[in-house]
């Protein structure tokens, strides 16, 4: 069985970071699934998806490294051509990536306790965000 | 249901992107799957598939990003054992990863306006790359 | 149908990687499963998953790499806050992602010739890890 979710959050862009962790669990609790896996995706490419430690030193740190490999400041072939400055967006995006599988049984998510399913928006403006989670079960 | 679809693309290597937009879309349509996930997979450990804003600007940015963090012309400790020369491609690759997992609904992939799901070759070679989509759903 | 497997690996944290492609492939096979998908998942927010070709060389490179981008001697945020001195495993672990899906057929692993799974503990000390496999097919 296969049961689609979505939800939307509004956004700050530049690497803009938000605990999805409950939203996801609530999807699988009111899903019906005992067990399965779900997906979770954002259609987009300026934003991705992981897990972390969701503390605010973590995510300062998660920051400093996106800048360390692609930083706001330096030129972009991307911003050359479509002058929207987001170039460095798209390259942290493209790198981290849009999609995450996590498993659940007996309708709870399997996650680390100080594990968090959290959304990334690393676009330069704000923006309404779409995410979809899609699970597949039984 | 699984429904398993692959197929092939000539790559150039050395950070060779190719847009399987079409390709996986076209897998999901000929499933009969109203509904599900693609995992879309590379068997091989010098390649890997994200997401990304498929324009010129964006693909040079995205392999300056990779020649930042893991160099062509940097030394490395697999090409010293094997003599390959492709030490930073699997670098790059394990980074990257193999394996990407789309929803679909209504026998349409949820991707974002701007979002193309990407195969990047990033061997030192001209090779055959066999791709996998499986999919499962309802 | 969903099949869950689970097991646990000795780890010794600082880039500590395993080949776990065994233990994933035995849990396949022993799920009675024809075909499908199987997520590998660490519940934890200081391991990651991957595909590698795994010998001495591309260990030390990818290592290397980490070191290159969120270096263990580095100041972090979430060492000042927590003084359990992992920043550096969270960045790396959040970068890497928790999560890895491989499609199976015929009750086989659908791999490249040289690539592994791979669990890759990024921790700063010894720990027992527990690995889930998820496994939805037919």
């Amino acid at each position: 069985m296969v049961v689609t979710h979505e939800f939307h959050i509004a956004c700050r862009g530049f690497c803009d970071m938000h605990n999805i962790t409950d939203a996801v669990s609530s999807a699988v609790h009111t899903s019906e699934l005992e067990s399965g896996i779900a997906t979770v995706f954002t259609p987009s490419a300026t934003s991705a998806i992981t897990t972390v430690e969701y503390e605010s030193g973590m995510l300062a740190d998660f920051e400093a490294m996106f800048e360390r490999i692609a930083a706001q400041a330096w030129a972009y072939k991307h911003n050359e051509r479509w002058h929207d400055g987001n170039g460095f967006s798209h390259v942290r995006a493209a790198l981290l990536g849009p999609s995450l599988t996590v498993p659940f049984s007996d309708r709870q998510l399997i996650l680390g306790t100080w594990q968090e399913i959290t959304f990334i928006d690393f676009d330069n403006r704000h923006r309404q965000r779409r995410i979809i989670v899609q699970m597949v079960g039984e």
